[in-house]
């Protein structure tokens, strides 16, 4: 195990029926909200409703900015910037998914900052100071509602770039399993995908051998996920499934799982954001075909780890480890399959020929994540593997 | 899944030559320390001087109250209150294991208290305010180093009573395995054993049945104790087997397992604490001796969880619930004997006759902790089922 600190002081408030203490709670950290939030179905289903009159309930000055869409871009975040400022807010409401919350830490962190906010995602500047920030979550997938991490896409440049600070975790995250009950079949499980690729790039990136306890977390994750993905899948009101698959996914990415494995790295999101950069895909999406590809690559280079996972998680029960490693992704894939995920560049409508385009616009992102292995040369290869 | 808040804000500082932290960390906090410790092992080592000197180094003043010994008494913690008080110390720190850090935390609840710190302990008042506290753990059994929770013995009521208060969460904990490695092998397996009964008492007095992923993260956690424990049992200087049991026994109970689970008891420590406080028992050796007796009376009222664990946990592969249960309760005692800890009251020096009068005497505790089901016909049976 490796040397590590951990200090997640994000309070969680988790169950049925605690959307309404986004009030009290907010109130706790200041009294002029800017309320950021996405599009339609949040007003649809009147959850945006119910969040504002807990805040006015509460004493909170409401500044709205909504309209943040998924892959979400640095010209609303700018935006949003701008408003704060200008409206003088003194604290941060996220009401969505991973996309809302990225962008209002985003938020967060360039109010008080003196330069332009896309310098924190390029490593020239670091976060020294962000405006509080309370969340309530609707979709189970990214974990930010937990974490410091955010990802943003710079609009013109066509860069998904993500980067992290321990000042960016949201003071209180409320998550209500209920509230998550209208995402869609499909977005339910690009969600689960999406947690158990977090795991997975823990899990397979770790150089550190000696991780039992991380290595039996992240198993066990995983096979929640999957299980509760299923039950959602025959029932998408199914609140077990609902609960499960909300709580794994925020564990997924809060430091638990990760804690002692030392430096880890992010490949297989470094690949998928730039498919999500240049196509219109849904980062759950992009992940079932990238997963698959560059699993079966590595999965051949250490067998071992991808034997353990293929036999504790999948239940292959091969004798040698090349055959358990090998079958254990194969059966990952067709779980995707099964759930009814893309899994070729194909069904997400990209063409073969776009892969050398594709390989080289992942290297600035590559050099940003330090990711130092990852050349045109290997991305391609991992890409042609997705086809 | 049940509703829950988690809220842990220790920052927790783990690995090897991490005890020196405890010098700026704490100079963060406070300028004045009491120093808290146990007796002769931590002197003897050479780490209260480490320690003293890393204080000294970042400016904090030191005000010694050495002398806590295991099952920690109130008169010695009401003597640090008072020491504290006069020396108008601002800050704690605790430099020892359970014992230690438990007295510490009392300390830090009684100093600005205008009453008796015990009644914190009777639950006729509640913690409103503490003094920062600071942690150098040097046993991996009670978790304390990462909750809330404090157990004192009463001197001369010869009760043993444990409360809580997310006040009480430690600022800062630094966990170095290699400081444990002076732990010899019976505290060593008694640590692990103590962990382990954390983490049995979440999973089977859980009412919830829906808590698969918590379950996964129990099942890991016991089967990585063990494993652990196992290595240290052949080499206590295994630096792996030390951070792994470290790091699991702070996780057995740090809130983290018992997210989701509702309300959950502690039946197998309120009878220990009955056997440690009219005995000089060790407490992970009373419950070594405790912990199968309750099992096995429990194994048989609610086969199908016990199954799951004599499966998941122990590896049987019995086909019918009752013989998993019974299987898997029956190799968790044999294990303790291969540790060689006690499994029966007559291997504490504790003769059979006793039993009416520890089950009269465990009756204050379990109704403080609202064991409602525990009575003197109940406590006598599992006491009977521990000879």
């Amino acid at each position: 195990m490796q040397n590590f600190v951990l200090h997640n002081q994000t309070k969680i408030i988790f169950g049925r029926d605690t959307v309404g203490q986004i009030g009290p709670e907010t109130a706790q950290l200041g009294s002029k909200a800017l309320l950021v939030y996405g599009q339609q179905s949040i007003i649809a289903s009147g959850l945006l409703t119910q969040i504002k009159t807990a805040l006015t309930d509460a004493g909170v000055t409401i500044v709205e900015h909504g309209g943040v869409q998924s892959n979400p871009l640095l010209s609303h975040v700018r935006a949003g910037i701008d408003l704060a400022r200008a409206k003088n807010v003194d604290v941060i409401v996220a009401a969505g998914g991973g996309s809302v919350i990225d962008s209002a830490k985003a938020i967060s962190a360039g109010v008080p900052a003196v330069h332009d906010v896309w310098k924190f995602f390029t490593g020239k500047k670091s976060i020294k100071q962000t405006l509080p920030l309370s969340c309530v979550l609707t979709l189970a997938a990214a974990g930010s509602e937990m974490n410091g991490g955010m990802v943003i896409t710079h609009d013109d440049k066509q860069l998904k770039f993500g980067t992290g600070n321990k000042l960016l975790n949201p003071q209180v995250s409320i998550l209500d399993p209920t509230v998550t009950c209208s995402v869609p079949r499909d977005y339910t499980v690009y969600g689960a995908i999406d947690a158990i690729a977090h795991i997975l790039e823990f899990y397979f990136t770790c150089k550190d051998p000696a991780t039992p306890v991380q290595d039996r977390f992240m198993e066990g994750l995983i096979v929640s996920i999957m299980e509760s993905c299923e039950r959602l899948y025959a029932d998408l009101d199914d609140y077990q499934g609902r609960a499960d698959l909300m709580w794994c996914s925020t564990m997924a990415l809060n430091g638990w799982t990760a804690a002692g494995l030392g430096l880890v790295g992010f490949p297989m999101h470094m690949i998928e954001h730039t498919l999500s950069a240049h196509y219109n895909v849904a980062h759950g999406a992009g992940l079932a075909v990238v997963m698959p590809g560059w699993l079966l690559i590595q999965a051949n280079k250490n067998p071992e780890k991808f034997a353990q996972f293929g036999r504790r998680v999948m239940g292959c029960e091969h004798n040698t480890d090349q055959a358990a490693a090998m079958e254990g992704v194969a059966r990952l894939k067709s779980w995707f399959q099964k759930m009814d995920a893309p899994t070729s560049l194909a069904e997400l409508g990209i063409e073969k020929k776009a892969i050398p385009f594709l390989a080289k616009e992942s290297l600035p992102l590559a050099k940003v994540w330090r990711l130092k292995n990852y050349n045109e040369q290997i991305i391609t290869e991992i890409l042609t593997s997705c086809c």
